[in-house]
C-alpha cells in the first residue's frame, strides 16, 4: 500500500508540536529529567507492542526537533507503513534527559494517529477483499485542532480524505433538505459554486432519483442496508453523468464488506477519527556512556 | 457523583473553540448552509444516543457565542451529569444556518469529552463496587493540545486527575533509575523541589522498600499483578510517612476491581484520555416558522 | 445582484481586525487623539467618493466593537450594495477620539475590498452582457494573509470563488504536466481523492480531448484566443460528461465579453484580487454636543 | 539608487510568512503537486514579465525555508534592484514539488510587494526629474497585517515611511482641528510628547501661519493646488525654525512635478500602497534528473 | 496631576491578560477555588498598603471580564490617581471562587504597574519643584512583552514616553558615531528620514556643537554632571534651530533636581521601568450572603 | 552553587523573544543601525557593571539567533554562575547593525532576570548562614506573562520554585478559610486531589494543630514573628507525618536569618521576583575590520 501523500502540511505539524510541548513543560520545565546527569546520552528505540501502521512520523521529528537540535533521528519506516509488534522503527540518539522530556510528547502523537492510521487499514483492508474498487473515507468527526494530522492519518492508512471542512464542497444534508427542495437547492449551489462537488444526502431512492435528475455530483446514502444501498447504485450507474455513491451511517468492519460489494464507491466511518484506540508504541531508551 | 470543578479553564476552552471554528470554516465558510433562507430559524435539541456522561459543555457554550451572538443556549445537564439515551440535554435556539455550522464543532468537543467521561465513570463504578475508596487516574497519554479539556472530562466522570504536565511533580521512572539511585535521586529531588511530591515507579517489591526508606510521597507499581500489589500495600501502610499507592500498567475494565480490592490508593489508565470511543450524540434539529 | 454568502467567516474577520488595530496602536496608542476632550462625542458617516460595490463591513463593524464597546454602528447597507458617490451608507455614533481611532484601520479594510467587489462587479457586469451564464473567477492570487476575505469580496461583487487553496482540490499546470501524462495524472487523483474535482490547465486542443477522456472535471484553457476556446467548448459540450470550460491569463475588462460569447463556464482573473485600486470611501465626521 | 534599508524586520516576515502558507495549506496539503514523482528534482527562475522594482526578496526567502529547508535559492537582485522584463533574478532549486507548492505564496509576496515598489519609483523619478530634493511618502493606508512589509517595499522602491501608526507622531488632523485650536493643541502635545514630531493639517495658509508661530514640525497642504503650496513654501521658509511641508491630497504621476517644483518637502500619496498593481512575476521550472 | 492618556492601547492589554490567565490556570484551573461552595459571593476591596500612584486599571478590568463576566467592577480611581494607603479605590462583586482565581493575576498588574507609575511620580514631583518644566523620561528598558504597558504606566505617573522602539526616530548612540561621523549620519537620516527626530548622543561638548552645526532634533547628553550639562543647555539655547536636551545616565531621586535646574528639558532614568519595586496593593475579601 | 535546572524551558524562551524582538523592531525596523555599513562587523562583550549572579542567558541566545543567524555566541558563564563586575561572560560576534539592534532586547531579559537571580542569592546566601538547611520560595507574584522565565532565575539564584500556578498545589489561604473549615476543607481536598500537596495557610497556632491533625502536607505561617514560628516548628515536629512549615509575609534580607534559625522549611517571598532591580549589565562594543 503506497503511502504517498500521507504527511500533513508542515506549518499544521509545526504548530500543533509547539502546542503540545509548551502543554508539557510549562511554567517549570521537566523536574524530573533535571536531576539526571546533563552529560549523559542515550539511544532510545520507537517500538510498537502491537501490529499496526505507522502516521505521525514527522509530529516526532518535529517535537524532537524543537526541544533539542542535539537529537539525531533515524527512521526505517515512513507514514503509511506496517509496523510489527517488537520491531523497532526509529532512533533517537542524544541527551539522554532531552529525550525522556520529548518521550511523551512525541509518542501521544505517534499512538494517536498511527491508531487512526491502523483503523482505516482494517477497513481498507476488508474493503480490499470485497474486491470492488470502493475507497474508505473519513469525516468532519475529529478530534478539535487536529484535523489536519488526523486527516493525514487516514490517508497513511490507505483511506481517502472527505471534506476538509465546511467550505470545501456542498452537501446538502437532511437538515438542509428539510428547508430547501433537492432540485432547487443543486441549481442554486451549481451557480454560486460552478466548480465545486455538490453532493446530497439520500435516506430514499426517489431523493436519489431526484439527485440525479438535479445533477448532483454525489450522493450520500445515510444508514441504508445493502440491499436498497444495491439498489441506488444501479440507478445512479444509468444516469448519463458520473455520480459518486457514498454509504455512510452505522459501518463497521462487520457490514462494511457487503457494502462494498453492493457497490458505493465511497464507504465513510465517523470511528476513524473519533474512536480509534491509539496504538501502543513505546521508546525503549538504551542508556550509552 | 459530584461533578464539581468539572469546568476546564476558561482560557483553555476560548482558545481551543477558537481553533476548531477557524479549522472547519477557513476560507469561505459553510458553503452549504449558505443557501438556506437568513432569516429561518429553529430550536434544535442536544440528543444522546447512548446513555453517558456529559463533558464539555462550556465548549459547546463557547462554540456558539463564538459563531453567533444570536444563539441561545438552554441546559437541563452539566458536565459530569448522566445522560440518557434518547433523552435531550440542551437546546439551542437562533438563525438555522448559524446552528448548522456550529454543529460538528459543537458535536466534536461534546462527544470526545463525554467518551472520556463515560469511560472514566465506568471504571470509577467499578472501582466503587470494590467498597475501597480508590481513585482513579488518568495519564499523560493525551490528545496533543487538548491536555486541559481531556482533564477535566475525566474530572466530569469522576476520576482524578494524575499529573498535568512534566513540571507538576517528580516521577522518577525506569528510564530515570537506570541512571539514579532512588535513594540519592529521592534526597536529591526533596532538596530541589521541597514542596512537590516525589513519585517513585517500582516493578520489585525490593524497589517500594527503597522508596519508603527514602522518604517518597507515592509509590507506582508498574505492571504487577493483584497480588504483588497487595504484598507493596501491607508494606507501604507499615511504614510511618504516609506514601501514596498507584498501580498502573495493563489495567482494565475486567481487573480494575481486582486493584482496588488488593488496596491501591489510585489506579490509572492511559485508555481513559487516550483510547475512549467518543460518545454518540445528536443535535435534532426542530424547523421553526 | 444577490449578495448572500458574501460575508466572509467570523473568525477570519476577528482575527485580522485584532492584527490590524495591534498594528496601528502599539505601543502607545493614537497619541493625536489622546489630545481630545475624553467626553466628546460624535456621528460619523462613511461615504464612498465614487460609486461602486460594498466588501467588508463585518470588518468595520468588528473594528469599532474592538476598540471601544460604546460606539453604535449602523448601516443602510450591506456586503454586495451598490453604493452612490456622495451617498452615506454608515453611521458610527460615540466617543470622537474612538472613532478617529478606529477610522483608518475601518477604511483600510472597507476600501481594500470594496475595490475588489468594485472591479470584480465591473467584470460580472460585462460578462452579463453577453447574456451567455458565464461565471466571473478568482484565483490565489490573494493578499498574503487576507484571503477569507478577499474571496468573500469577490462574491460580494458577485464572482464566485476558485480554489480557495492547495487543499482544496487538483489542478494540474503546466509544471505538472511536464513530468507527468494527463491520462495518468487525471486516473491517479480520481483514485486518491475520489470527490475532488480533478482539473486540467490546457495549452492545446490536443491535451483538452485527452482531458476530457481522462475523465477530467474542468480544463483550463491558458491564454487561448477567443477562437480556440470556442473550438474547446464544442468538443467539451460533446462530450458525454459534464465538464467546466475556464477560461484565464490576459484576461482583460475588454476581451472578457469575446470569452463570454465563447461560451466558456468561467473566466478567471488573477487582476480581481490583485491589483484592484482600492474603492475611494471616507469617514465624515459630524460634531455632536 | 541605493536600497539600503529596504528590508522589513525578519520578525515582521517570519510571522506573515507562516500565516499565509498556512492558509494555503491547509488542512490537506497541496493535492495536486502530491501526485508528482517524489524524488524528482527540478531549478526553477523568478523572471519578471515586465521592468520594475524588486521588493519582498526575504518573504520569498523565509517561504521557501519554512516549507522545504532542502530548497537552495541563490538571488542575483535584491529589494530596491532594478528588474528587467524577462531576465530572471532568482533561482530555486530543490525538489520539484516543494518548488510548485511554494511557488504562489512566494509569487503573492514578491508580485505585491514588488508593485508597490515600481509604483513608488516612478513617483520618486518623476519628482526627481524636478530636480529639488523633495521626498515621496506613504501613509498608513496599507493593507490590513501587512504594513511593515508593505512600507519596506516604499523604501525599496526609493520613498521614505510617513508614520509608521497613531503611536509614531502627532498629526492634527481636520477632524482634531475642528475641536481644538491649533495653538492650543500644539502646546499640549509639545508637553506630553516633548521629542515627537508635531504636525498640522492645513487647509488654508493662515492654518499654516498659526502652526508656525505654535512652532509646529511639519505642516501637511491638504489638497491645495500647486500655487497655493508654493505660497506657503515661502511662508515656511521664512519662519525662523525648520518646518517640513508635506502635501498630500490629489496627488497623481500627472501632478506630482509641480508640486515638487513648488517645493515641498515630502508628498504623500495613499496610492502608493492602496492601490499599486501587482508587478508581474513568474516563477519559471526547468525540468531536472 | 492629570491622568490623560495613561490607559495603554487595549489590544495591548486584552493579550496580556489573555497569557497571564492561561499562565495562572492551566491545566487544571484553580484546584483550590474549586472547593469552595459555588453559589458563594462577595465583594472585595483593592485597598493600597502604601500610598502611590494608581496605573493597570484596565489590566484588573480585563482579567476579571475575561474570567467571569458576571463579576461587576466599581473603581473610584482611575490611571494617574493617587492612591492613600489603607483606602479601597476599587470593588469588585461577584462569586467568590472566580474573584480569588482572578485576584494574583489582577494584583500582579496592578502592582506591577502602580509601582511605576508610583516611582515615575516621585522623580516628576522631585524635578517639579525645580520650576525648570523638566519632563521626566523613561527607556527603552522595559520587561520583555510589556512595554506598551509600563510606557503607559510612566505617563500615568507624569512621565513622558522617549522611544517607543527601535523604529521611533533615530538615536545615534555611542556605538554608531564609533563608525560614523556626526555630521554625516545626521544629513543621512535627514534624508532617509525627513519627519523623524534625529537624536544624537553626546559625551563631550564638541559633539553638542557638531550636533548642533548638522541640525540635529535633539542631544542626549551621557553621564556628564549638572555643570557641563549648564554649559551645553547654553550652547543649546544659542542655536537657531529648537534642539531638545536629555540628560541621562546615572540619574537618581537625589541628583535628578541637579539637573532639573541646569536646564535639561528631559531627564531619561531606566530605573522607572527596570528596577521600580511592586507597589504593595492588596485585595481584602468581605464575604457576602 | 550548583546551577543545575536553571533554564527555563526552551518553549518559553522561543515565545517571550519573539515577543520581545517584534516589540522593538515593529513596523520599520532599527532605522538608526540601518545607517550603518552594511559590512562592518564587530565582537560585543557582554560585562556586568556590578557583581552578581547570571540568568537569563538562553533568552539572550535566542535573541541573537532570531534576528540573525550570523552572529556567533560564546560565553563563560551559565544561569546561576556569579559575575564579577568588569568582568565580560560571553562575547558576541557578527555583524554589527544586527548586535545593535538585539542589544536592548537581549540585556533586557539578561538584567531583568540576572537581578531576580542575584536578590534570590542574596537571600540564599543569608540563610545559608544560618545553617539550618532552609529554602528559599519564591510566589506567584511575577510579572504577567513572564512567569516561566522568572521562576528559572530564582533556581538560577539558588532558590526554589513554589506553586507554579493554581493549578499545582491546593493551597487553602485566609480567604478560603473564611468559608470552609481547615479539617473538611483538608479531607475534601484529599479526596478530589489524591496526590496533591495540601498546603495551609496559618495565622495563629490553633489553626496549625487543626491542619495537622486534617493530615496537611504543609502549612504557611503568614505574618507570624519567629518566637511564633519556633512554636509552631516543634508542633510540627512532633507529629507522626512530614509536613513542610513554611514562613511568609514581610520578609526581609534583614529578618530571613531569624526565621531560618526559628527552623521553618521554607521562606518564601514575593520580592524576589516583585521587587528585584534589574542588575546591571552592558554590551561594550569592540569594533573590528
Amino acid at each position: 500500500m503506497r503511502a504517498i501523500d500521507a504527511h500533513p502540511p508542515i506549518t499544521a505539524v509545526r504548530e500543533a508540536v509547539s502546542r503540545a510541548l509548551a502543554e508539557d513543560l510549562t511554567p517549570l520545565g521537566d523536574i524530573t529529567s533535571g536531576l539526571l546527569p546533563p552529560d549523559r546520552t542515550a539511544t532510545a528505540a520507537f517500538v510498537p507492542r502491537v501490529d499496526g501502521v505507522l502516521a505521525g512520523r514527522r509530529c516526532a521529528d518535529e517535537t524532537f526537533a524543537q526541544l533539542d537540535a542535539g537529537i539525531l533521528l533515524e527512521w526505517t519506516a515512513d507514514d503509511g507503513d506496517d509496523l510489527a509488534a517488537g520491531t523497532a522503527f526509529g532512533l533517537a540518539t542524544g541527551p539522554l534527559a532531552s529525550i525522556l522530556t520529548a518521550e511523551r510528547t512525541a509518542l501521544n502523537f505517534l499512538t494517536h494517529l498511527s491508531g487512526i492510521a491502523t483503523l482505516t487499514r482494517r477497513f481498507v483492508d476488508t474493503v480490499a477483499a470485497a474486491g470492488a474498487g470502493t475507497r474508505v473515507w473519513d469525516t468532519r468527526k475529529t478530534t478539535p485542532g487536529l484535523r489536519a494530522l488526523e486527516k493525514a492519518a487516514v490517508r497513511a492508512g490507505g483511506g481517502s480524505n472527505h471534506r476538509g471542512n465546511l467550505s470545501d464542497w456542498v452537501l446538502l444534508k437532511d437538515n438542509h433538505l428539510a428547508v430547501l427542495a433537492i432540485t432547487d437547492a443543486v441549481a442554486e449551489a451549481r451557480i454560486r459554486w460552478p466548480a465545486r462537488i455538490i453532493h446530497v444526502e439520500c435516506e430514499r431512492i426517489e431523493q436519489v432519483e431526484e439527485a440525479l435528475t438535479a445533477g448532483a455530483d454525489a450522493v450520500l446514502l445515510d444508514n441504508m442496508d445493502a440491499d436498497d444501498v444495491r439498489a441506488c447504485v444501479v440507478l445512479v450507474r444509468e444516469a448519463p453523468q458520473r455520480c459518486l455513491v457514498e454509504v455512510s451511517g452505522g459501518i463497521t468492519l462487520e457490514n462494511v464488506h457487503d457494502y462494498a460489494v453492493a457497490g458505493a464507491d465511497c464507504i465513510s466511518s465517523g470511528a476513524l477519527t473519533a474512536s480509534a484506540p491509539n496504538l501502543d508504541i513505546g521508546l525503549d531508551i538504551q542508556i550509552r556512556q
